[in-house]
């Protein structure tokens, strides 16, 4: 069977039904026109353009804004979502629970809406320049990936025939994450005369309600919207002060403006109500000459420093901002997009759609990063409210790895703000009941777990050994021991008491140790017993954090003292571990010699997909749970993602087996699922499969495949695209510190090459019909595999090899 | 080990554990004085008001009203929840899901608080009369059994020195079933002078609030709570409006007042708000003689009558009842009882605190039951807003077989109640996804699902069945097969269906038929595969809908094929039913010889019950559930019950050892544990554990064993408490429409007797240390059984027999 995705034809083998019958629904041809560096909207859209306010964000990891248009919101009701965000800024908003249950979460951290700065209104002789009205005659909007920054060029005839090029363009500085800023060029075209210039800030914002039917989404905030303090105006600025009423968190958004060319006749900066700031630029104008809006803004929260201190530090930043100025800045951000692909390395030859939806994600996987330990990266990072901001477990188990090659401090401080919350998991643990140990929210911004349905949050206990297993990931490639001593082990110790307290020695199935009422990462069953997933990753937590316990003593025993001494851990407590990992439960199937997903699921009935129209996907929205439950039908990988993380306990032949039991029900529901299928179908030789899910996933966002990208980008996927790349087509692997090759070059590429860094060492890796060539890039030398066989390369040199052949046409 | 109950030593055989946990904490001696018709309370207690609220509350099943004080709410604030409440009277409010799922109930039924017409206050030369001040000098409260009427003497000295006497009877009319009747008499006891009596109904009621911690409770009603539309003064009265806004109900309540003795100063009604009427009389009083207030309120609503009637109808009520006025309407009510107490025989000898509190609960099935056919009994009755008001399962498995025996009519109308929301439980059914079939909402008042936590509620599927086991129960006693024909067959087709498509024939367990993701009564287990109860209900659900179905082929061919055709029945469908029933999977450890809850359950740990100390029951209240799913641990019988419902199928060794399985891990945390445990303690010989129980179910609520009867009865238990005498010690089971009895005399009392109906029969047995008398008392001729023999008896006729002699000592 043959699908279109971005109007190229896919290849599948037979199995592949669930996808086929989701995506074949996308439209055709892709949205945004295809570019190595770039994602252009060449044409207005008002249909898309929720998805491209998405698509369009920017963000530094710590403030972003979506892609919504400088002239408001007001013309285009129900079809912009405006949102500027703070990476760890929230309000605490309680959970409505009917029937509430002993140790329900309580509250939900909500990151909020903040002060809308992005809005810059204009005015030709009176005449309101809107999309909407008078006439397009050219309109281009790029996201210039290279440049780190959003374009948009308008011609544009009012109503009255009055004629004028607008161009803009804004970033998100990468150099100075408090800041956003704006260029905006007007230039006459057919007329000299009158505008007006109207340039806001506007803290009269909520977060969006969704009233559509859909649990994945942002609740309302209601009477928690965030207020307004107060507001300080500026000459050509402002100062706005929000606030947060259950939180108690301040925020400022100061505001500058700059402008240039024509000839001012009056400029002023007015409050038109208690919440809004307005600088109004009235100029006259001459045909062919511009004018130019420069317009700074900056957000600095009490999450970083004390409250008072707030105003000052905002309006310190705009004014330095404009004395770097557009050009200064624009520089920097290339600068840092430079340095970031640089030493991704990423090329692709022979697919241009997929290479671009790459690029994206690593773009967007850029925007993203910048934690400095006190925060995360969100579901939807910065680019939209949907999730209400929450890191996941997939922020370790998607993320990480990709950070933990190309950028180790990024990881670093994603596994830091762990850290930072380990008092609250502890709480969670007592909560539930553990008297020892940390159990990690499923959900949440600053520790608080603020998930309301358990079945498929709190009985998720298997994000505890998701952070455990980043950090072993981070310190297995990076080679950064350090982050054990310093507080790696504390969280690894903490969460693997868990697991010895949540199971339980099974005397009528000869003692084995197992888990009952746990949900794995597959949402479409929940509260089962033994999960597959769950008892491997908890038997490699338990046993990778004695074998660390153990060494630690050894190696270094005075923070192993201290450590032990801190958290009261005794050497009978690391004996339980070892013998709780011994004994534990890996349900099989003897008979067909799979694993089963858990104990009872194939006693169930495989969901009937034969009767289940396109239109009934994602199963979660039209089909009761309690229905879902009852059926062998699978959201997303959960053995396969075990095959995945734990490689070398599985043989490929057993890997094979359980990914051709599984995938034909799988539904790909969470955009959790392709990637990981692309990357174990590439192991197993399926190689066709293996292409296929990996341009979904490349794909995923840019076009639209889950239809829901207007409610923000997918980050997991993002990171997992590069690893469909790097685990599945060069099949890297970390062995003992070492990585490890073993590539392949898809039928649809004629090459592609990425780096990756390996200690102090930056490794490309370059792959064509020819073989794989690797090459060291930076550092003094490297060791690595290449399909089993030891290399070592000093400084400067590169080598050659053959690609693997144990391809299987599927 | 002894435990002490209403100041009595109960003894247990070892076993018993949680209850003995859970019951040390009750306070002795009781708090009402032991009378075989009486209820009284000798002296006010305002720390135990809210629960003698719930005590003497009155109801007739249309109406209730709590037994809250006429002085009013003002003086007893947190002390006193004042409801007036009207059966199937109910807000549709939204349920608050925080995430929301396909499928979800998305409004709940409330019961409302409707008009308070129980306001009667007294001033005495302008002192008011409170309870709280000046002197009480006598005081008693009578819940007058045999009467069916509330009474309170009061003597009380005003802080000036003026003493009153004060008698008060309340009743909600049996006759009249909208009707409450108040007779208010005063005597100045030691001066004469001017005293102020002022009669109020009030519509600015509200439903309470739980800010308690307890998911059990009532929810706030907030924006929906009832709207008063308007008030008609009367001379001496009013007719109060009110309605609802989201279920676009009408409600109103009709006050009259008469005054008699005494010397009217001045009589008037006013509306001192917009939502209360006051009748306003003041009098000149002479020592040692009478004035009496009688006073009469109706409630009508649009659930029976046109909206524009209902004034018409409720005024009309209430002159009526002041034309037959106190003295009729008190003898209509006590001819009610005693045609009540009548039919039921009821004696118990040798232990009057038990006899009383089976008597308590047998008057307050009295009093709940008036359904009509359009509304059931919620499990508070009418005596608070606990859950709601919604019916539950219990109605059908503890209720119906208490009414089949004693009162067949209501226990039809109250079936007929259920067929009156059939379509609601198909709408459901497809909700859930089933092309066919009905399921019954978990809870409800109007016939829409009002449950929010689906694992225990829409997966407790086996309520199709307890409406299923209810029908058949019925017929079986009464003969009643017309109830069949009428619309017992529609229900129970529909219902069978829902079986046939929930489970799934597993390959894997030799094609047997099972159900995955269900939740048995049980709820300290949800979501589990092939509860026992529920599979073994299931069997017999389908079975019994394939011989009905057959059966009315064959008997009734027309009745069958109007049926058939109406819901597209067709006889592939009925092999269908039988074929599952025959393959049905009935969890079995050959091992142990014991029935397993549901398939993972033994594999469970049990419970650490010597770790948990009594304050941290019940477990709900104390535990997240996902960590009470993970145990061996019973909140209620299962299992146990299962053999109770279908004795036939196990031997009592088998019973004997399931019993002995799962009473000690059993917790008894629902009132619906203990009566069910004595039951089948009898029918196993545990004659002490039977008795333990038995006493527990009796004084459940008179005792406050649970610690929350100030939230309302346990209707169910009150059943269940009079199945310990009848279906334990009498042994009483119906096999094909015959009584069959295996009597025993527990030690603790010298003789019982009690009555059931038959057909047109009722047989009194009356058990003593002799033997027992088995009697007819009315009706030509009854069959039935002694420990297996066969006995026919004709009118008049009686006959003694010996005792059963396989106890066992515990």
């Amino acid at each position: 069977m043959i699908i279109y995705a971005s109007g190229v034809k896919l290849f599948y083998r037979k199995g592949v039904s669930r996808l086929i019958v989701n995506f074949l629904k996308h439209e055709l041809p892709p949205f945004y026109s295809t570019h190595p560096w770039k994602v252009t909207e060449e044409k207005f859209s008002l249909e898309h353009n929720l998805l491209s306010e998405t698509i369009f964000s920017l963000s530094n990891g710590y403030i972003g804004i979506r892609g919504s248009f400088e002239e408001g919101l007001f013309y285009y009701p129900g079809r912009s979502i405006r949102g500027t965000y703070i990476n760890g800024f929230y309000e605490s908003v309680p959970i409505p629970h009917a029937e509430r249950g002993y140790g329900y979460a309580m509250n939900t951290q909500t990151m909020l809406n903040v002060t809308d700065s992005g809005i810059i209104e204009l005015f030709i002789e009176g005449e309101r320049f809107t999309l909407d009205s008078g006439t397009i005659i050219y309109f281009k909007r790029v996201l210039n990936m290279k440049e780190g920054c959003l374009n948009r060029e308008i011609i544009w005839r009012s109503p009255a025939g009055r004629e004028v090029m607008i161009k803009i363009k804004r970033l998100a500085s990468f150099m100075h994450r408090h800041l956003i800023a704006y260029y905006y060029r007007v230039q006459p075209l057919n007329f000299s005369g009158e505008i007006t210039i109207c340039s806001s800030g506007d803290g009269g914002v909520d977060n969006h309600t969704h009233e559509e039917y859909d649990p994945r989404y942002s609740a309302s905030l209601g009477d928690l919207r965030m207020r307004v303090r107060g507001i300080e105006v500026k000459e050509r600025g402002a100062v706005i002060t929000q606030y947060t009423v259950r939180s108690k968190l301040e925020m400022v958004c100061a505001v500058e403006n700059c402008i240039n060319g024509g000839k001012i006749l009056a400029a002023e900066t007015k409050r038109p109500n208690d919440k809004k700031a307005t600088t109004t630029f009235r100029l006259k104008v001459y045909q062919g000459e511009d004018v130019i809006l420069e317009k700074y803004t900056a957000y600095y929260t009490s999450r970083d420093y004390p409250a008072e201190k707030l105003p000052g530090l905002a309006w310190e930043m705009v004014t330095n901002a404009r004395e770097m100025g557009m050009d200064d800045l624009s520089a920097g951000q290339e600068k840092c997009c430079r340095r970031y692909w640089e030493n991704l390395g990423l090329k692709i030859e022979g697919d241009p759609v997929v290479e671009q939806g790459l690029r994206f994600n690593l773009f967007h996987l850029l925007q993203a990063s910048g934690s400095r330990g006190q925060t995360g990266i969100g579901a939807k990072g910065l680019t939209s409210e949907g999730y209400d901001g929450h890191y996941f477990w997939d922020m370790e188990i998607y993320m990480l790895p990709f950070f933990s090659a190309v950028n180790p401090g990024q990881a670093r401080s994603l596994l830091k703000y762990r850290y930072s919350i380990l008092d609250y998991a502890r709480k969670r643990a007592r909560e539930l009941s553990h008297e020892r140990g940390a159990l990690y929210p499923w959900r949440t911004i600053a520790g608080e777990e603020g998930s309301s349905y358990f079945p498929a949050s709190t009985a998720q206990y298997h994000i505890n050994a998701a952070i455990a297993y980043a950090i072993f990931k981070y310190i297995d490639i990076t080679g950064d021991y350090s982050l054990m001593l310093e507080f790696g082990a504390e969280i690894l110790f903490e969460t693997a008491r868990l697991w010895e307290d949540l199971g339980t020695y099974v005397s009528r199935k000869n003692n084995q140790f197992g888990y009952n009422e746990v949900t794995g990462p597959d949402e479409y069953s929940a509260l089962v017993n033994n999960n597959c997933y769950t008892n491997l990753m908890a038997q490699w937590h338990l046993r990778y954090a004695a074998e660390t316990a153990l060494l630690l003593k050894k190696k270094h025993p005075e923070d192993y003292r201290r450590l032990a001494e801190k958290i009261g851990l005794s050497e009978g407590e690391i004996k339980l571990w070892q013998q709780a990992a011994e004994a534990m439960l890996i349900p099989y199937d003897e008979a067909m010699l799979i694993h089963p997903q858990d104990e009872g699921f194939l006693d169930k009935q495989v969901w009937d997909f034969a009767s289940t129209p396109a239109e009934k996907y994602p199963l979660l929205l039209h089909y009761h749970p309690l229905v879902i439950y009852r059926f062998q039908v699978c959201k997303q990988p959960d053995v396969i993602l075990a095959h995945l993380l734990l490689g070398d306990r599985f043989s490929i032949e057993q890997k094979r087996r359980d990914y051709n039991y599984y995938e034909p029900i799988t539904t790909h529901d969470s955009s959790l699922s392709p990637s990981i299928f692309s990357i174990v179908a590439s192991e197993v030789g399926y190689v066709e499969d293996a292409y296929g899910y990996f341009h979904i996933s490349a794909r995923l966002d840019l076009d639209n495949l889950m239809k829901g990208t207007h409610n923000g980008v997918h980050m997991a996927n993002m990171a997992g695209s590069w690893l469909c790349l790097v685990s599945g087509f060069a099949g890297m692997r970390i062995s003992n510190g070492r990585p490890c090759f073993h590539p392949y070059l898809p039928e649809k590429l004629s090459g592609y090459s990425f780096r990756i860094q390996s200690g102090n060492s930056l490794l490309q890796i370059s792959v064509n019909i020819e073989g794989v060539t690797y090459e060291l890039v930076k550092g003094e030398s490297i060791s690595f595999a290449h399909c089993g066989n030891k290399i070592i390369l000093s400084k400067g040199e590169k080598v050659t090899r053959g690609l693997r052949e144990d391809l299987q046409d599927s």
